[in-house]
């Protein structure tokens, strides 16, 4: 075995709830790879491969080492030509991009509004102090201020999960008939909150809900394996 | 000539300002496709071509008639296949619905709110009347209520443009090195704002500015053919 993915794990190192790993994770058995999952805490992160990112996912593939989430699947999708397509053609690696921006500035920064408390409660004392300080100097308030507006959080929502609500009028996942990284994008964001946090946050029924569930049972339903909080 | 694209106007038939009638002039320039549009006010649309569609764009290509802007954009990708793709790939039609979403539901809601007074003042007498009504069912406001807070929603919509924002840091526009049908849904919508509304909504020097600016210049300039309010 010579393909690792380093993650990110809470003080049990089973609770492993990066949403950008596991945009990895998801791309990975989409082309049908195996790989040994290497959880680290968040400040052991600067010390895996010779401090080569500052950041995880990080792939190691045989010789050579890759960051980002995207950059993993656009170097799984050159190195794995033959295996299923992430992105099917060159319009859609374009415009996965654009589904990148929409979760990462209008889903997350709601999403870790609701969750930030709770992963800091799964954290060990000195993964704790870390988290505090860099989320708590981001979000401008104390993590125990941001965790009291939850629920409004929460209720502001859905407006924010509309574009997915439409798309899947058109078709049952992002990319199509089947799932591409873009759904993968998507899906990470969601399956964080889903480890993290036991707070109900999307609504039972929701066309997103049930596409959420569908990733979840995708290749063998590694996504539902992880236990949720 | 048998290709006609019926659009919106207001009381001047030469102020063709709706956002999704762009999308599709811009998707047959980009085909190459020659057409005639023909302009009709709010309240002439049920009429044209027997009542085939409720809304434009409607267009006639010899014998086919096709509403709504992606169907025709799909249409036109079918129909032209040999020409300039609209979605180069199977993964760039499903995201581009996506980018629909993301346009029509986070983007367009805080637009309309800016420049709905602006378009009732560009209409004819009779279209005024069934715009108020119309929209102000839709806004739960009347339209000068709308229009005093449009201030507010100018400096709220940065966030909301960040998902492009964050595209144009990869590549320069959103369909990649070249536009795609991905880049007129998002342009149409500023292209709407444009040439109904003086408000200086875009802000100067912002990459969402230099793309936009990039789009008003592509087939031989079209977009910015048409006056600026």
């Amino acid at each position: 075995m010579t393909r690792l993915l380093y993650s990110l794990c809470g003080q049990d190192p089973d609770c492993r709830f990066s949403p950008h790993v596991w945009k990895a994770i998801m791309a990975l058995r989409h082309k049908g790879l195996d790989f040994e999952e290497v959880p680290r805490p968040f400040t052991a992160i600067k010390a895996i491969e010779g401090g080569f990112s500052p950041t995880v996912p990080l792939l190691r593939d045989g010789d050579r080492l890759v960051r980002d989430s995207f950059d993993i699947a656009l170097y799984l999708e050159e190195a794995y030509p033959d295996r299923p397509t992430l992105f099917s053609g060159e319009g859609g690696k374009a415009l996965s991009r654009g589904i990148e921006g929409y979760s990462q500035f209008i889903v997350q920064p709601a999403l870790v509004r609701i969750v930030a408390k709770d992963i800091h409660d799964l954290l060990a004392p000195e993964d704790q102090a870390y988290f505090r300080t860099s989320r708590e100097a981001r979000l401008g308030r104390s993590l125990e201020e941001v965790d009291a507006a939850a629920g409004a959080e929460i209720d502001a929502l859905p407006p924010k999960l509309e574009p997915i609500r439409h798309v899947l009028k058109h078709q049952p996942f992002l990319g199509g008939q089947g799932p591409l990284f873009a759904d993968y994008i998507l899906f990470g964001a969601l399956q964080w909150t889903r480890i993290v946090s036991p707070k109900p946050i999307l609504p039972e029924g929701d066309p997103v809900t049930e596409w959420f569930g569908r990733c979840l049972d995708l290749h063998g339903g590694v996504g539902r394996a992880a236990a949720a909080a």
